[in-house]
């Protein structure tokens, strides 16, 4: 998951559908697909396949950034094993994405003692002088009192120490917090700082820094920018208010390269009578350069593939066109979503439903939906299916990075919906890795992925197109 | 805390003794202490300064290991801050603590592909050639599985995955764990590894690897061994059960130098009318050279020693001597706790009571005791004052590293008892610092131990000596 302008946090599971309101004009889908999505279900819990293929991704690969030849051997993998699991139309479809590199990076605290701050530089932040940047460093707990405290700020590097909200809903909490590390730079440069530090956007932390995109805003200067463990931004701003003076060498070898090539993976089951009309499911298949990508986003790549795999398996032919996505650079461009989109805008038209995972492969609750009102009582029959496993609710709003582009154009947009509560203990983390996870869960998350798919795939009824929603990309 | 050859891990709270039983006898002391319980109690809770001193502590001196200029630099502030607290008799016992430096270090996965492992020495290992030893390594469950792989050990790197079992008490999970991390290196010795790398000893992990000690058999050869992350040992695992041969490159510069100088530091409120009776309490001033030591044990320290400068802002004079030490070298020998002994072999008939608070400062559920019977009654009396903060129950079993030399020569011993479900997910890692405490819960700490140590300093009734227990050191 990367920036949040392309998220719509109003995730408020209330909003599902009371239940005696649709099961009255749900029961001939229900009925009709009952047989079918107990055997995707059965078949998606009966061992720990999702999990084990994820692990290997992560296993083999690590971590994923856009530039980078193990993001390219990754998706050849992809492709690869795709091929072996005898889907259909495997390729790679080109799209040129941003290089940004990270390079070697430290925080010294130097005043009031000398000791090793732990960080982890924002993406796409400019590099720092070779011998770094040393500045007294100012610590606010907002925007609005860097405003306040702007006559202090000029010359310093700025501290955001920022806490995550540690009730209500932490992907809500993230939109409201996520800013400091998207904007904090060019803020603390309008008032002529040399320099930010961000605590981490972290719902928990055990000295475990997140990276993230930033914004540059084009009228100011560009500073160097990055995240501070959360303890480590604690403790400078305590420091602050014992009136210690808090001084920082920072020192960063990032820079963007030339835009480099990259694809995204494209696999198939073809519609047996409507191969034109398209249900899109996929992930993305970059990460950020820390830990392995296995919540962000291996698994919504191996949820979304692992679930056509299986009805590839069961011999399921839906009416319609199943396409499985691995989408490239969502976390610092999004040009994998731009690209799909642009590569397809012949069959736009023809696109019924796009289903993004990309919150993690936690127990799934259900899905957020983005759509005409007509869509979503459609979607909602079919959830009917998932509630015999919990992941029966469908949310209105949200919607997720890589087929905002479509949504944009009016096609219905779904995302997976999971157990949110540890997502932003790991998102962007060394500690994003495969073991978090559990197997019974992902198998889960295959099978309501699966059993949404086929069912709006082969069903009587198609998904209307509805009003565009969003700026896409 | 350190190796659990000094616990005894059968802390088992259905052993407190019923209410029905205790409240008879109990009444005079809780009515005679009530009033001085709840003065204490109320001044403990007023405010966050036992939060902010340890805050203070280890944000000026982040952590202690025996041996550096940072441990003594610790000890100096501390005897100056509880002089200015008006305690009495202040001052530093020399004791000479083991000096393990931990140098350079690093673990680099060479096959089945090239990446950094995250990983952390264990104290007391030896080092490493300087070009590092490089070598196949074989993964185990066990001792058990490492036996019956003896065969295939012979010049490789022994790799212990052991899990933390995440249901049942903590404490003793730890028991049963940890001797892989005291153990593995001499027993993957005796099979011939030229290694041993051990998962770390956690119950949770962010990529948060937990160092901590380990003991060599004099009959094998010194192997070095270090920890790696949970996330690593998994995934190593996970390497060899597919079948990839796994190489590892160690590096360790550690070595151990001469022992050095230290201090135990003591200071005291003087009895009233017996000050040849003394009840000590303290907690270590020593931790490992990661994170910041707040739990293990800066809190410790702080909550006896609050407690004690509690008493005296209150003007409550015990009948009996209260003595708050700060052990030195918990972690890597035990000197501290031995050197107390030894400096006061003649008043040890005179120690009435030692209490130890090293298990972080959580919220507080009671104490462990060890002692006789009659002793055990006593206390069991005080405690009933403790009952209003939930910290009143008396479990008989346990006691802590730094008092078992007094605890060996019959004097009833007592660790403060916390909220066990956190202490293994920041133990002995770099995530060890003050923001996972909660004030409140330190300030109920400081109210259970100065609540406990004042009443049995200044009640009629001497807790008695019963038999020796355990081995000291």
């Amino acid at each position: 998951m990367s920036l949040p302008s392309s998220r719509i946090f109003a995730l408020t599971l209330a909003l599902s559908v009371p239940l005696a309101a649709r099961a009255q004009s749900s029961t001939p889908i229900a009925e009709r697909y009952r047989a079918s999505a107990d055997r995707l279900i059965a078949a998606a819990l009966k061992d720990s396949a999702a999990y084990n293929r994820l692990a290997e991704l992560t296993d083999r690969f690590g971590n994923r950034l856009s530039g980078t030849p193990n993001l390219e051997a990754t998706i050849d993998w992809v492709i690869d094993e795709m091929k072996k699991d005898g889907l259909a139309n495997v390729h790679g479809e080109p799209v040129m994405v941003p290089h940004w590199v990270r390079g070697e990076e430290s925080a010294t605290l130097v005043s009031p003692r000398s000791r090793t701050l732990v960080m982890l530089g924002l993406g796409g932040s400019t590099g720092t002088p070779a011998n770094g940047i040393t500045a007294e460093a100012i610590v606010v707990g907002s925007f609005d009192e860097l405003t306040a405290k702007a006559a202090q700020a000029g010359g310093k590097i700025v501290v955001f120490d920022v806490p995550f909200p540690q009730t209500g809903d932490p992907f809500e909490n993230y939109g409201n917090v996520v800013r400091y590390r998207g904007g904090g730079a060019s803020e603390a440069a309008k008032v002529g700082a040399v320099a930010a530090l961000v605590r981490s956007v972290a719902s928990f932390s055990i000295q475990s820094p997140h990276t993230g995109g930033l914004r540059y805003d084009t009228t100011v200067a560009r500073i160097p920018a990055a995240a501070l463990s959360v303890e480590d931004a604690m403790m400078l701003h305590r420091m602050q208010n014992r009136g210690e003076k808090v001084v920082i060498t920072l020192k960063m070898g990032a820079r963007t390269l030339p835009d480099a090539p990259s694809r995204n993976v494209v696999a198939e089951i073809v519609g047996s009578e409507l191969p034109n009309e398209v249900v899109v499911l996929g992930g993305h298949i970059d990460s950020w350069d820390v830990g392995a990508g296995a919540m962000d986003d291996g698994g919504g790549v191996v949820a979304a593939w692992e679930a056509v795999r299986l009805m590839k398996a069961l011999g399921l032919k839906p009416r319609r066109t199943v396409r499985v996505v691995a989408w490239t650079n969502e976390e610092n461009g999004g040009r994998g979503g731009a690209g799909y989109r642009d590569a397809h805008l012949a069959q736009l038209d023809g696109h019924v439903l796009a289903i993004e995972s990309d919150n993690g492969p936690f127990k799934p609750l259900g899905f957020s939906f983005v759509g005409s009102d007509e869509a979503y009582e459609l979607v909602s029959r079919v959830a009917v299916l998932l509630e015999r496993i919990g992941a029966g609710k469908i949310i209105r709003g949200g919607g997720e990075a890589d087929i905002a582009p479509l949504m944009a154009r009016g096609i219905a947009g779904m995302g997976l919906a999971t157990d949110p509560s540890r997502y932003f203990w790991y998102h962007h983390t060394n500690g994003d890795t495969v073991d978090k996870l559990d197997p019974h869960d992902i198998a889960l998350c295959v099978a309501a992925m699966a059993v949404m798919t086929y069912v709006v795939a082969d069903m009587p009824d198609r998904i209307p197109h509805g009003a565009p929603q969003g700026r896409g990309r």
